[in-house]
């Protein structure tokens, strides 16, 4: 595989996505939601799959999102049907319909239930969807539709995204080969709650369903939904996975060592397309690597690694390489966790510049290097226990300022 | 008075400040902690004061924060001395020291008690104070008092400010009149929580302690605490207020007549300076006020209005002046207050946009002009109940990001 990495006994490929394991096919078509780009995605198990999925736990749910979370219910589906340029968000009943439309019409053309559909929708809010050329956007996705059709799925999912975001891994469970693939898009609106804005992982794998949930959630609240762009968390945001068994590997169950390895094979997926997400966050020129640790609580060094990775003030000082470590522990004290002051570390990549809570004689060049790279990496110790949570986050730009003043006109 | 305004039965004025009440002096005087700057404030009450203030929550309290909450635990002062340039934050013992050692040698020059001295500092976090400039710079202070020193004193506060904010008010109490005046600085890590940046008010009236530490609480609330530039909130934050009793008034005591006179006329004092902070808020080119009403409490009113005045993504279309009011809706939706979308209005301007949760056909050229305005308004209903709550914000722009990216190299 190109540009493998060998990650703790699987490896990660970026070269496929959805449709690398056994069984899936899928497609992404331009049907006019877009001026140009592909806007319509299909992603359809062969055969029928346990389905897992978390959701945005913003008041304000996208149609799509209320309609899937019910299809889910039964743990079941076999396609994953999504448009791009339209959130169908805020449209009343009638966006509730047009999602259900969605579904059953991708459903009459597969010859599956309407039930076994589930259905996603990113981009603007509040115009509803012209269900015309949506519907014929579904038709020609399923003409689509090939083993080898991953890319142009995650093509199709794109809003303001500069690029694609797929990988696979490939691990053994029980001496059986298997796979799973992911998709995902960022890339404003990002500080999840739940899910990102949208990601759809499949695997060949067979799972429990319960199992399923348990391991797809987990691997969610430790990579989409700790990544932040603006702090803004979507109406839309949902990660959908399914899983058809076609490894014909011993079902994974909860508590064995194949659940073990299961689930960190896909925690390193959901993390590389999170990251993904953040490095391709609306202006961004940089990843950032938020590590908090000597926390009392992993809760409580997951809200302050995600406070500082929401503040504006340490974003900008990124962007100018500006060693601001002041900012960083204010964004840390206003976290609402309690903790002491004069007991924190602070590190802009190697260079530690705060310790017991004051300025250190540090290399202010050194420093600023290692906020000049593509990754950089900032350490909160907070000296206080032994609890650690990572979040990630981009730098804000002009660019940033650009493409949000003027999205929807 | 020049540029007077009728505020419900009291005067605001624009052209005086703190040294508007009788019996009050000031100065501002540039030290050399800031380049060129004004950058040591004083104020001082010629007789003794009763004081009151309300000091930032967040967890890393700058060194006269500290200092400051205590002296005041007597609820008495004389003199308020204060520093921008450098905010004495993340110092440790030395900090501390060094606020204290503000006070002291201010007491000692001034001939009055240290605890009776406040001290507050504004600028870079986690650099010592440079104590002989610091020292110097009160010396000029005290020699500079005036009755006309209000202006200098509030230039002296400033950061990247880029003017003056100050007001007074004057009404009767009793038939006596009062006044109060008042100064306050911005302009970035705004979003309070318990008192803006820096904000000094002074009154000639005299008022009991409780009274008045309720009164401005109450003020603090309704005002500093509503506004957001950024989202960050400041480890310098506060408000302080001496009142000299100088007009010889009848004590305002809680529940009188006079107290509500009293209590309107400093709301209207600290709207005043809490608008003209977003206003100058860093890169801000307007002023957004947020009101948020059919609310089901006054509480979930303030946290979704605080919620919508955060969003960058709201922030950044007032700046593109687009209508795009799906962001809003759903900055209301992640502010964990539950509602029903389906029951929502939103307003720009006049223009209704969005009723029921769902796009209104509406006059987008009406709706930009709206957002064209140096002051925009936005009004969500939430159609639940019968409260309401207002907060303002200002829009975010490429200068915010430049003045971010390079403030302390």
């Amino acid at each position: 595989m190109k540009s493998a990495e060998h990650l703790a006994g699987h490896y990660l490929t970026t070269d496929r996505g959805v449709t690398a394991p056994r069984g899936f096919l899928a497609a992404g078509v331009h049907a006019g939601l877009k001026r140009k780009r592909k806007d319509v995605a299909l992603i359809v198990s062969q055969t029928p799959a346990v389905a897992a999925g978390t959701f945005t736990t913003n008041q304000v749910k996208a149609a799509p999102v209320v309609l899937s979370a019910e299809h889910l219910k039964a743990g079941q589906a076999r396609a994953i049907v999504a448009n791009s340029g339209n959130a169908n968000a805020c449209n009343g009943e009638r966006g509730y319909a047009d999602a259900r439309r969605m579904a059953e019409y991708t459903a009459e053309l597969l010859g599956i239930r309407t039930e076994e559909v589930l259905v996603a929708s990113t981009g603007v809010i509040g115009l509803p969807l012209p269900m015309d050329k949506v519907e014929a956007g579904i038709r020609s996705a399923c003409q689509a539709l090939s083993p080898s059709g991953g890319d142009d799925a995650a093509e199709a999912i794109l809003t303001t995204d500069t690029r694609t975001k797929q990988a696979a891994v490939e691990f053994d469970v029980d001496g059986v080969p298997v796979r799973i693939g992911g998709m995902a898009k960022g890339s404003g609106m990002i500080h999840p709650n739940m899910a990102t804005m949208l990601a759809f992982l499949t695997t060949d794998a067979a799972a429990d369903p319960v199992f399923l949930q348990e391991a797809l959630t987990r691997a969610v609240d430790e990579t989409f939904n700790m990544i932040s762009v603006d702090g803004d968390t979507s109406t839309n945001d949902m990660v959908l996975m399914l899983a058809n068994g076609q490894a014909d590997n011993p079902t994974v169950m909860s508590g064995s060592p194949a659940a073990e390895r299961f689930s960190a094979a896909l925690r390193a997926l959901c993390l590389y397309l999170a990251k993904e997400i953040v490095r391709d966050g609306e202006g961004a020129t940089k990843l950032v690597e938020i590590a908090v640790c000597g926390a009392p609580s992993t809760a409580a060094a997951r809200t302050i690694a995600r406070s500082i990775s929401a503040s504006n003030l340490v974003k900008t000082a990124i962007f100018g390489q500006d060693a601001n470590w002041g900012r960083i522990l204010a964004a840390a004290g206003y976290a609402g966790v309690p903790f002491e002051p004069e007991k924190v570390t602070i590190y802009l990549g190697d260079v530690r510049v705060a310790e017991r809570g004051s300025a250190l004689a540090f290399d202010e060049e050194a420093a600023a290097r290692a906020l000049g790279e593509k990754e950089v990496r900032i350490t909160v110790d907070l000296g206080a226990g032994d609890y650690a949570a990572t979040a990630w986050t981009c730098d804000m730009t002009y660019d940033y300022v650009k493409i949000n003043a003027s999205y929807r006109t």
